[in-house]
C-alpha cells in the first residue's frame, strides 16, 4: 500500500461552526485517500503571533512531505496574496500575511507560488469570505496528491512575502532579555530565548528583584512554586508545578523577560 | 485501492467526555477503514436549530456517498423514531426531530427507514440513553460499508418525516423581510435570505434607523464597522471587520432583518 | 487490504495549543497508515480521577488490538515510570500514576514494560516535560505497528503498578452507598453503584428527605425534574430531563449518594 500523505490543518475558526469539517469535506472531495490532522482551531481570533508560533513549533514532527495548510487571516478578500511554498521537507498554504514567517527563519523556500489558477480552487464557486474552504484546502489537497507546486498559479519571489515582526532576544554579558512569545493553556509562559543561548552554563530568571532558578523539569520544584525550564518546544519556559505561571507570575503575550547565566 | 469512504458525525457531546471517541469505537469495529469526519460536536445543547443549520450548510461538500451521522437527541428514550434517508448523493442518520429538514427542503428522498432491524446495532446491548454510540453510529458505519439500507428497518413514507419549523422569509415589494437562522462564533448573524434574492442588484440592510450597506468582503469596510455580505453559506450576512457583529449590533438567534432592494 | 490498526489518545493538553497535533505528527512519522481517535483532550488538568473513569468507560467499545495511549501526568520529569500493559484486548501505554487502575480492576495484564528503550523514543532528543510526543505517542505507534511489548524496555511486575484510590460502594440490607465518580459536560452525575447491583429490583435514590425514582431514560420523567437511571456507561447516573443535574441537586464530584433496594 502506498504511503497516505499528511495535511495538517490550523485556523482560528474554533469548532463549534462546522468549518474546518467543510474544509474537511472539500479535501476528501479531492482525495478521500489524505490523512488530516488538526493543528489547532482554537487560536484567539487573528491572532498571528500565536498562529506563527504553534506553526513553528509543529512543523518539524511532521513526515516529510506534508502539507501544512493555515488559515488565520483578517485580510480574508482584501488583495493580499494566496500563496502555497515549498520547503525542503514540508510545503506551507495560506494567506501571505507573515503567518509562516516563523518556519521560514529557519528553512529555505525552493519554490513559492500565488494561487491564482481556478483550476485548483473549489469549484463551481469561490466565496469572498472562506478561502479556507474555496482556495487554501483544495490546494492543500492537490499538493499532498502530487500536483506540483508550479501548476497552482503564478510564481513568485521568496523575498517578496509578508513577514511577521518578533522582535530578537538581546544579549548584553551575562544578560539575556526575551520576550514571551507564547502562552499555552496550562498558562506556561514560553520566551523567545531558545535553548542553545544558556546550554552547558549555569541560569536562572530575574524578576521584580527575585529569582527563578532554571531548572530541568516541573516536578523538581515544590508544587505550587515557580520554575524556569527548556520547555518542549526548544525556548527557555517559565512554569508552575502544578499550577499557572500566567496567572502566578502576572506576566502576559509579549512581556520582558531577563535571564543571567553564570 | 478502493476508494475510502467517509462518514461525518455532528452532536450536541462537547468534546470533554468522551462520548465522540466511543462513538469512533463503534465505528471502527464494525469497519476501521472508514475515514469519519467531525462537523461539530460543540452545538448548545439540544439545539435543534443550529443543528439544522449545520447540516444544511455542509452536505454539499463532502463526496458522493458520504454518510452523515447526526444526534442532537432532545427525545432518546422517548417514542420517536430512530432513521435513517438515502438521498441522490448521500445518506443521513439519525432521530426523527426535524434536524434534517434543512437539507431535505432541497434534496428528495429516495429512501427512509426506521433503524429496528436489532442486527444492525451495537451488540449485544442497547443503552436507553445513549443511541448515538448503540445505534445511530454503528447504522451509518453499516451504510457507509455497503450494507443496504432496506438492511436496516423497515420503510417508512418520507411525508410521515418530522419537519422542524423554520419561518421563510417574506418578500414585500422592495422590501425583504428575514430572520437571524445562525451565529458562528466569530458573531457572524446569518440570515435566512438566500443570495439569489438580490443578486445582480444593490441591496443593504435597515436597522433602527441606520443603513448597512451590502458589499462583498470583510475587508471591504473599515476595520470595527458593521457590513451586509454574501456570507459563504449562500446567506446574506451581517459581519464587523475584524469585530464581532452579534455584540455590536445587540442581535439574537431569530432577530428579525430587513433588507432593501434597489 | 490489511486492516488498519487504531490507536487512541487522551490527555489534558486541551485544544487551543498544538500538542496533540504534534503528538499526532509524531505517530504519522512512524507509521502513516495507523487511524488515531481522540477519546479526549479536554479533561481538567491533571485530574487523574476523570481520567481513569473515561478510560475505563471507552475502551471495551474498541476493536480488538487498538492501543491506548493516556497522558494525564503530573509527575512528568519526576522519577514516575513511563509504562506499556498488553491485555487480553487492547495495549495501554502512559505514566505510571494510576490513569489505567479502572480498568485493570477488570482485565489481566498479560505483559508490563517501562519504556525504558530508547530506540522507541522520539529520536534524536527527548524533552523533560512532554513525554507525550516523546515517549508515550511512539511507544503507543510501535505496539499498533506490530513491534513486540518486550522490545520496549524492561519487564516489570504487574503487582508494583501504582493504584489510585477509588472508593468501592457499600451494601447495606436494602441501602447502596456510593459516590460520585464522574460529571459529564451535560452535568449528568454517574456513581460508582453498577447496574448489577440493582438489576430485576425496585430502587430509588434517597436525598435529603426527597426520593429520586429510577427509570430507563431522560424522555421518562417531566422535562426539569431529576431522574435515577442506568446510564449508558454501566453506572447508576443520576440525570434532569433537558436540564443539568449537576446545578439543580448542588452535588460534586465525590459526593456520597444513597440507593434504595426494594
Amino acid at each position: 500500500m502506498k504511503t497516505p500523505k499528511i495535511m495538517t490543518l490550523l485556523s482560528d475558526f474554533g469548532r463549534v461552526d462546522p468549518y474546518v469539517g467543510v474544509m474537511k469535506g472539500a479535501i476528501a472531495r479531492i482525495n478521500p485517500n489524505l490523512t488530516v490532522i488538526d493543528l489547532t482551531h482554537d487560536l484567539p481570533p487573528q491572532n498571528l503571533q500565536a498562529a506563527r508560533f504553534c506553526l513553528l513549533s509543529s512543523y518539524a514532527y511532521f513526515p516529510q512531505g506534508t502539507v501544512h495548510v493555515a488559515v488565520v487571516d483578517p485580510g480574508v478578500g482584501s488583495s493580499r496574496r494566496a500563496i502555497a511554498l515549498q520547503l525542503p521537507d514540508a510545503f506551507l498554504v495560506g494567506p501571505d500575511n507573515g503567518l509562516f514567517s516563523g518556519i521560514l527563519a529557519q528553512e529555505p523556500v525552493l519554490a513559492a507560488v500565488e494561487l491564482t489558477n481556478p483550476q485548483y480552487w473549489l469549484s463551481p464557486v469561490v466565496s469572498q469570505t472562506f478561502h479556507g474552504r474555496d482556495i487554501f484546502a483544495p490546494a492543500g489537497a492537490y499538493l499532498a496528491t502530487g500536483v506540483a507546486i508550479e501548476e497552482l498559479g503564478r510564481a513568485i519571489a521568496p523575498e517578496t512575502l509578508v513577514q511577521f515582526p518578533l522582535a530578537e532576544y538581546q544579549q548584553q554579558a551575562d544578560r539575556l532579555q526575551g520576550t514571551i512569545q507564547y502562552i499555552d493553556r496550562f498558562g506556561n509562559l514560553i520566551t523567545n530565548i531558545p535553548a542553545t543561548a544558556v546550554e552547558g552554563k549555569r541560569w536562572w530568571v530575574e524578576m521584580a528583584g527575585e529569582t527563578i532558578r532554571g531548572d530541568r523539569t516541573y516536578a523538581s520544584s515544590p508544587v505550587g512554586s515557580a520554575i524556569a525550564l527548556i520547555g518542549s518546544h526548544g525556548y527557555i519556559e517559565l512554569a508552575v508545578n502544578q499550577g499557572n505561571a500566567q496567572q502566578q507570575l502576572q506576566l502576559d503575550w509579549g512581556a520582558t523577560i531577563q535571564v543571567m547565566v553564570a
